[in-house]
């Protein structure tokens, strides 16, 4: 089981492939869900039960449900050991901005029913397929071209995107493991424009935003 | 006084305007910083100085330094009451790589010195002079273009950036306040390309990363 927590996203689930068990809500008919109970509950409670800060109006007691069958789709997003669920969440809600309908996650990927995933993906977990596999076994059997950040790759600004292709995105610290780096068929960077060499990294949901932006800009 | 965190971004405070006053660390000799007396700490005080979940070797105390005079530059960001600690840290950790010197907030942005701000800021706070004033009359005097995001302003992709202007970017709730968006002089729209109707705007953030990526991508 896990937690959606917030009447706007709770609404949108009956139109997804999840199914809610159990629904409370401190306004019972503040929640627009139709044909099922809706047990009351105090401010109190929904303290208890939420894993929010600032608890909203109502929370779902959903179904897990992993998805098994990855799609053959144009784009797809390869994540190669993200652990920040707010990273997650956000590369999720990237994916559902920019409509590419699956991620396929390393088995050390953080998992997508972590609360703070949840949370930070806004609603956009119902409607993007996030799969969780070994991505190197995976790779090796996929035959369209894999893309890969890289300190020393090709200018992000002047790269020729193929019409079909995974982008895999690595871990915040190491980023993406020599295997799987191995098997990437084309390198990108994203050009850093200011002066000063010291400059961190940037972070991989925001390069991954950025990746995404450009790619749809061009279309 | 405020704190900076990590032997990495300690590093790089004596090449820049602030002042360190006091050092500790678990291990000094790992701190490459010269003419200045380290204390050594254990990892039990660290912790107890720390504003990390998970401190690191060193901590710094340093001298605010307010910035007075805003330059005439280029682009420049106007934050208008951005609230979240990691927001503005993102923000000005864009701002760094993208070579944007300055950042002016309005009063209420939360504050760069903030201890998540620094965090967040990953060190490019060192590198961006970030400025708090009242945006409004600021941008009454201001004689550039001044944009701004909206839902339904010019498609981004299409838009040509003038070669000076102030990108301003609004509160997580609340987006830009009313009294600033009648100074806006030109709205721009990220598009969505997902065929879902019900995905939640783009993180402030994450919308200041794909403008900035599509301006700098065109030069």
């Amino acid at each position: 089981m896990f937690l959606v927590e917030g009447n706007k996203t709770i609404a949108e689930i009956p139109s997804t492939k999840y199914k809610i068990t159990d629904l409370y809500s401190v306004n019972p008919s503040s929640l627009p869900i139709k044909n099922h109970v809706i047990t009351a509950i105090t401010p109190q409670e929904l303290k208890k039960i939420s894993f929010l800060k600032h608890p909203k109006d109502s929370v779902a007691v959903c179904e897990l449900r992993r998805e098994e069958t990855v799609g053959d789709v144009p784009i797809q997003l390869i994540l190669d050991g993200v652990q920040d669920p707010g990273n997650l969440g956000t590369i999720i809600r990237l994916a559902d901005w920019f409509g590419i309908p699956q991620i396929i996650c390393s088995l050390d990927t953080v998992d997508i029913f972590n609360p703070k995933v949840i949370q930070a993906s806004m609603g956009s977990f119902l409607r993007v397929n996030v799969f969780y596999q070994d991505i190197e076994s995976y790779l090796k059997e996929n035959t369209s071209p894999v893309l890969g950040t890289d300190m020393e790759g090709e200018n992000l600004y002047q790269f020729n995107f193929p019409e079909k292709f995974s982008l895999v995105l690595g871990n915040e610290g190491n980023g993406i493991r020599p295997e799987i780096e191995r098997l990437l068929t084309d390198r990108i960077t994203i050009p850093r424009f200011g002066e000063s060499r010291a400059t961190e990294s940037l972070n991989v949901s925001m390069a991954a935003g950025i990746i995404l932006g450009q790619i749809f800009g061009r279309n």
